[in-house]
């Protein structure tokens, strides 16, 4: 049995203390270098207690230097900081990025939203997109989907596919936990702030995540997708529920209609968990699992359907999405080290 | 000053709490009888030990015989139960209806929603509504509305009257905290479920306060509205965040427009707080108080309006609004014994 | 009806928006400068958006000029900052400092746990210790106690007083929220840190407030007492709960008598709420409120008394008894501005 | 490589639910029936969305017939009613009751604290216990400890197996979060009453736990030891932090005699994980995985010791406590199906 080694860059946030949590149950991978920018020095335990056989792990800086010497490397960075490391690295490494750097095909939109240096773009990590199991494998760099577009996508993917919806005015109102900002430092992630508090940020078709909402509305077959986006913070540490509506292309589709297309899109996606009717997805079920759970009907009322997916951002949403997709890179089981079973109550 | 006395029915939910919590603090409305239906006999402080004050008090059956002598009967009791208890009340007696039963103007909505006997319609309890106060004024029934339709009617409540957006087509989604289910055992509403969890509940056009909320838009001018409807449940323990959004009527219309527009048709009402450009409401600001803080945007990618409410369900959506109406039924100052600042962080 | 001129220095923390709050239903109070040592020249509504009637005030600086020309002046700063600001405002001001500067009696006691310069001693601001009404009657300095000494001292009080128990050995195990801390930012306080998790700190003897605590208790009578202090971190953005536990004197003695000496002593406190026989503080039963609830009983298997107090940490425990304590040095009554309803759920 | 059958009885119960989580990853171990006394024939996945595994699994009825024909019955049911289902299970299968029936090996205690007829006791399933693997190993019934008197043994065991503490006086305050209740319906348990509100429970030496943490430090070497024991529920899904206090048998002794003690006592506990000096546990970090985090120091202000442990209720505190003594039963590495990784934030 093959052995890769991996390093995990920006290994002491959220997103890199979940990739060790995962690595650490994954079979074929060990862990190497794990770095930071800042606490480089610091015991890894500081960081992330949960991670009892890495506690005494030095944290390294990030660097060409200290990434050197991996089949493959994580990148857990800020947005924008992904891009120049990877350039520094070599093209026989296989590079995960977790940030949004090279998410986007087009570079104007990158300006627009990220309005930063664009780098490119890599294929993308969803591998629930129509065809995006061949681009993935044996590919040597994978841009990770972002939190949000995944769950939004999942819930969408199979209603857009078959023709369902209507594209152009497609509403996402999407609740999510504070993890997703990593370990930022500012007032609004403070406990006091969030706890017992849901507010709405990034109103008004502002949010990055939009553009790749919709690329990847376009990739399941959408014309021009139009994607209306507000996002919630809500208390809970991990999650998201992303809410999608759109009219329904034909008034006559019925619920057990959506209900049997969704089954067909799914039946082969172990990563998908398609609730029985009348079920809908509960964050809590996804903690620490690589599924999304998802459930879609028709609001007859309106003549909308209405889908809805629950994911760990930092799982399926980051980490997981990140280790599904280097199983398939690296031509292993597309499961290995990953679960469907999350951690509940 | 004149001084009335009022009954609670259902005094030891938790609208029935915030009632007497308010009360308890309105210079001229004392409390009389605390009613409740399975646990009379029992001190109020067993369930509510927040009201030091009340904390001896014996908690009476809910008849009419003890809900008798008073100048006001609020009812804070399950949905279908005020109908009957109603009847037994005096005319010259002022009930206040904190449940559905008096909502409804359409026997047939009532029928298709709640399928129980309907008990006709009574001057419905939102004073924002564009002529409601009038309606308000002298009267002696007020059916206080629900919760989540008032969120919903403050966010929408100006575009509509404007005629900016069209009225077709609106989607609501709408999380919420599980004190407005009550005490209700069951294992959704257990602590170990919802902390951590978001879930949505009821979708698909089967939620009581769809028909509700249409109602609201039509006496704000909308002429066929029609809301898809989609709340979920979030781990606070009181509040709701309305994220409502529509087409724009013309495309050309903006974000400074529509504020222009809200800040107009708020300009009086001291119990609606629009943000400042570019701020955003948070559920944590409006605990306690009667206040519902709303903010309303132009989203240009999609040509939608994004207006959101954040209220407390229990105070502004529940016995805040309830008291609100009492006081203008009475001819007192419509802020009585209310408060616009909320208890945070 | 006398009206004050109030300054709030630090008005943009959790403390100050609680003085904020409190002194909004002041009726002999009105806000002056509201200061802040950053975020001057910005909205306060932007820092504490619940308040509403303040939101478009702006933020001062704190230093001397701004704060003169007031008649009361509360300084809710960082510990250390509050001695030199206060030895720049006249004898005839009131000057009520909710930091820990004034409290201790013993400068080597400062020094040991402060470390930095001692300066003196302010008339303490609990006004339920024995004779602290007179010493606070007509001050123009008030130190404010710390948080968790409140909780504890209420919790101890009546045994100590009485001689219930043997004071060389307490042991005090005490939950608390992150708003204690204020808008610190560090990541001990994030969201994603705090929720669904419990953590002590300073542990071992090294906090802050053990030296308080032993020094109210020789306030209640004890000579030497002895407090083994042991606080937590839990998830509620407001809220004490303190465990106090210590011998029985005398092993006869029973838990009715220990609630007969509960209820003596706490006859006339109105902000002390002993709950019945058999019930337990809930913090959320003391949000926003001023009162302490509190509750004791033997634990006749090993000789303990164990008696626990709940309170706000933010009311009581900082703005709540500041202001108690303002209203006795004016010589207002002193619940004007203050109530004993919490907020729940 | 052996396989094992098991069967789960109280299923649907959170303890049944973490039980059929870590089965689904222990290597030999396949699950059987899983039965419950009231929800029989409906779904598992209604009962655990998260074990996506066993979402379409049929509940059977728990009783003797359908827990037969397995080489291992897990009971996961309400104390008092594994006595008699255990009676009529065959002396061949191995019984690991996750119940208090057969943990106290005093059958006046039992009537004592339980009050319901004494069913005996059975190996005790605590491998941290000195001697205790021995009389695991081979055993055909296991009794698993309570979750507080795990966290609280853990905390104390290296401190008087070593005598570093007078054990007549011991002081153990702890937070819980409410799904060591199980789905039990009781107001109490209601998110609404949970979230934002810490307070205690079972006062004064009346907790069923107390008599079992006192046998627990019987078995390590105290001679008679006595534990004022209050727990208190806290807003968190999961997790206990039990904060441990005693006198220090002898002034004279050091933090750094503490650390070193602790060191050597759990130099071979793969499931406790001591965390380096000044590190305190947060519950966070355990939340999911079988590991106890320890710390210990001494306050040399009051010449006690300070012990603390956090751990997972639901995990090492039942269900992964329970898989680790059946593996050590069944003859299996100790950690088979087990993880020290928490699942954090």
């Amino acid at each position: 049995m093959t052995t890769y080694r991996a390093a995990v860059a920006g290994a002491t946030g959220y997103a890199g203390g979940e990739l060790l949590r995962l690595l650490l149950g994954h079979p074929q991978i060990e862990i190497g270098a794990v770095t930071a920018a800042k606490s480089a020095g610091s015991r890894l335990g500081e960081h992330h207690p949960h991670l009892v056989p890495l506690a005494d792990r030095r944290v390294e800086p990030t660097d060409a230097e200290h990434l050197a010497g991996h089949d493959i490397v994580f990148l857990a960075l800020p947005h924008g900081a992904s891009g120049e490391i990877a350039e520094q690295l070599g093209d026989e490494v296989l590079v995960v990025d977790c940030a949004a750097d090279h998410r986007l095909v087009d570079g104007n939109k990158w300006q627009q939203y990220y309005g930063s240096t664009y780098h490119g773009s890599w294929p993308y990590g969803l591998p629930e997109l129509p065809g995006q199991r061949e681009k993935l494998t044996g590919t040597k760099r994978i841009a990770v989907p972002g939190c949000n577009p995944t769950a939004s996508t999942l819930a969408l993917l199979p209603a857009v596919a078959a023709g369902l919806i209507t594209v152009d005015d497609i509403v996402v109102v999407l609740a999510t936990g504070p993890s997703g900002a990593g370990k930022k430092l500012a007032v609004t992630y403070l406990a006091a702030e969030i706890m017992g508090s849901a507010t709405p940020y990034q109103v008004g078709g502002i949010h990055r995540h939009t553009p790749e909402m919709e690329q990847n509305l376009i990739a399941c077959g959408a014309a021009d997708p139009k994607v209306s986006f507000t996002p919630m913070l809500v208390p809970m540490a991990r999650g998201i529920l992303a809410t999608c509506t759109a009219k329904l292309a034909d008034p006559t589709i019925t619920a057990d209609d959506v209900y049997a297309v969704y089954q067909r899109a799914y039946a082969d996606e172990q990563f998908v968990h398609l609730l029985p009717q009348g079920s809908w997805p509960q964050t809590q079920a996804t903690v620490g699992a690589n599924t999304a759970h998802v459930q879609a009907t028709v609001d007859p009322h309106t003549g909308r359907l209405v889908a809805i997916a629950a994911i760990d951002n930092l799982a399926k949403g980051t980490a997981g999405g990140a280790i599904q997709c280097t199983n398939i890179a690296l031509g292993l089981d597309e499961a290995t080290g990953l679960t469907t079973i999350g951690v509940a109550p």
